[in-house]
């Protein structure tokens, strides 16, 4: 029922998930009369959705907990008590993003060793990765934890490296913690400290310090921060590139020679905005909690929301909380 | 003596800086037989350029701290005395930051209500601003004062202002906070007190909160966040520029189609690369102190030296400390 443009977008990607090979069982989970509305309107496998009725939405644009305890019979709320109690394995959400967690907060268990929960976003970078060349990067956390302890951050470093092998098909990933610079002592308390232990830590190839020119370059495929910077990185990642479009617009208008050129570089420049375009990638996860959420984003459109289920699928797949499990008890 | 290159490159650039029209009287502070040499192999103007000698450099890569307390007669500590005792209007140093902060911090006095030292970096926007149409905004601070109180960043706000109403002509900059969300409540503890506090500050103009997108956009004239995070932000832009210079290479020379579209952009991509070249803006103020300090790029090529000769000849023009001064007292 979330997301800005609500079940029109999450059903019609819902609808067209269900058609795929390997295409997952699917709970769609609001209100009943909506739902089989806009589920009529699209081709989907009637086999593989099945509808679960929530009586209440809530807008979560004011204060989330508010919201949230206002309406106990919250969809979003109904559906974390699905994934929590094995009727699903792992959540997908486009709704508020601070309503998403605390829903996950409610109904699922924080794992042991974890003190504060992290949203992994993917950022696309020059170096790519695993099996499949992967173009994209990790990056956690991206705004939950705003201002993360050393401890946070480790736990970081092992829920990512968890996360990005499954994703990326990327049997070690290299970690790294963003900082000042590229030396022990550089960086916050917080990080200076991380970086210590992470140096003794036997299960994750641990690179130390990296700065920010490598975010674009992917020197790591999992870069850990906190909550704060990450949100910071990624909306101006998303900026350079809006104002990047719009100096080639202006430029294309001025100029016929400018016209030319762009129409020249088509294929590069549609390659590049493919791989800047988060649509593409749908999803990212939420970890931390005994059990899964992929967050779809707020603005997602139908695509967007089938291939957030895609993400969602290969995750529930592989036993990325295992993975974590192991990496916090070998910290 | 400091910086990458040393003396051939800021020797070189005080000597074209002293042909200018209206340029000032330069003092070059550090070994005078390197300084007369190398003095000696470019033009230059002989009333406007006078050496004054210091028996030690120091290498700062370890600890400034304690090169410094090693080299009482270190250039960069002899050039600060010169400055702190009226020889001199504005001390500039390409040498490294640390040390040049250390230098500063140890001859002039901080100002009142300035807790803690901030350094400006100018950064290439899409929105333009003040009289000349300056294409440069300002963030600060850049790298000295990581987690920076909710003090620090009142008073970065003021130090900020002023400078930017010298530099880019611009009688009334837009002053914003870097956060995560436009709300006054978005952000860490710091930031929220002091959006309260500018709210209500009567000599800028505060926008608000701005966002990660903002800054490449230039919404506000000048971004008030801490050393860290500024840090990172300068260095990913760096990072996202070379990147696409890369590819555009690598595109260039795979296909002639591609290096056919580059050629005609040509004139286009000249001005964006001459917009994000740092040599041409030479240097950036360390904020604080009751003397100005403008820092050149620690890879200063002659040009950039004498860019930043040309910067600190504008800032020691005009009155920046008594506009901070005013504006730290009117907060």
């Amino acid at each position: 029922m979330g997301s800005d443009l609500g079940p029109p977008a999450t059903v019609a990607g819902a609808a067209a998930a269900s058609l795929h090979d390997r295409a997952p069982d699917l709970l769609l989970v609001g209100d009943e009369a909506i739902l089989r509305a806009e589920l009529s309107r699209h081709p989907h496998a009637k086999d593989r959705i099945r509808i679960v009725h929530a009586s209440q939405v809530c807008a979560m644009d004011a204060s989330p907990r508010d919201a949230l305890e206002r309406h106990p019979d919250a969809s979003i709320l109904v559906a974390a008590r699905l994934v929590a109690e094995d009727h699903a394995d792992v959540l997908v959400s486009a709704g508020n993003t601070g309503g998403v967690t605390l829903a996950c907060a409610q109904s699922f268990e924080r794992l042991p060793g974890v003190g504060r929960a992290a949203l992994g976003a993917v950022l696309p970078t020059e170096r790519r990765r695993g099996e499949k060349n992967d173009p994209f990067g990790l990056i956690l956390d991206a705004g939950l934890t705003l201002e993360p302890t050393a401890d946070d951050l480790v736990a970081f470093a092992v829920m990512g490296s968890a996360y990005s092998r499954v994703i990326s098909r990327n049997p070690r990933p290299k970690v790294a913690l963003l900082s000042i610079g590229s030396e022990p002592t550089k960086g916050t308390k917080a990080i200076v400290e991380a970086h210590a232990r992470l140096t003794k830590h036997t299960g994750l190839d641990f690179l130390g310090n990296v700065e920010g020119m490598d975010i674009p370059r992917g020197t790591a495929d999992v870069v850990v921060t906190g909550g704060f910077v990450g949100n910071i990185v990624l909306k101006m990642l998303e900026g350079v590139s809006d104002t990047a479009m719009r100096l080639a617009k202006s430029a294309k208008e001025k100029r016929l020679r400018y016209a030319a050129g762009l129409y020249l570089l088509g294929p590069a420049l549609h390659r590049v905005r493919e791989i800047t375009d988060w649509q593409q990638y749908g999803g990212v996860p939420i970890l931390g909690f005994d059990r899964l959420c992929i967050k779809a984003h707020g603005r997602s459109t139908a695509r967007a929301v089938t291939n957030a289920i895609k993400v969602a699928t290969i995750t529930a797949q592989s036993d990325v909380v295992g993975s974590i499990r192991e990496g916090l008890s070998a910290g």
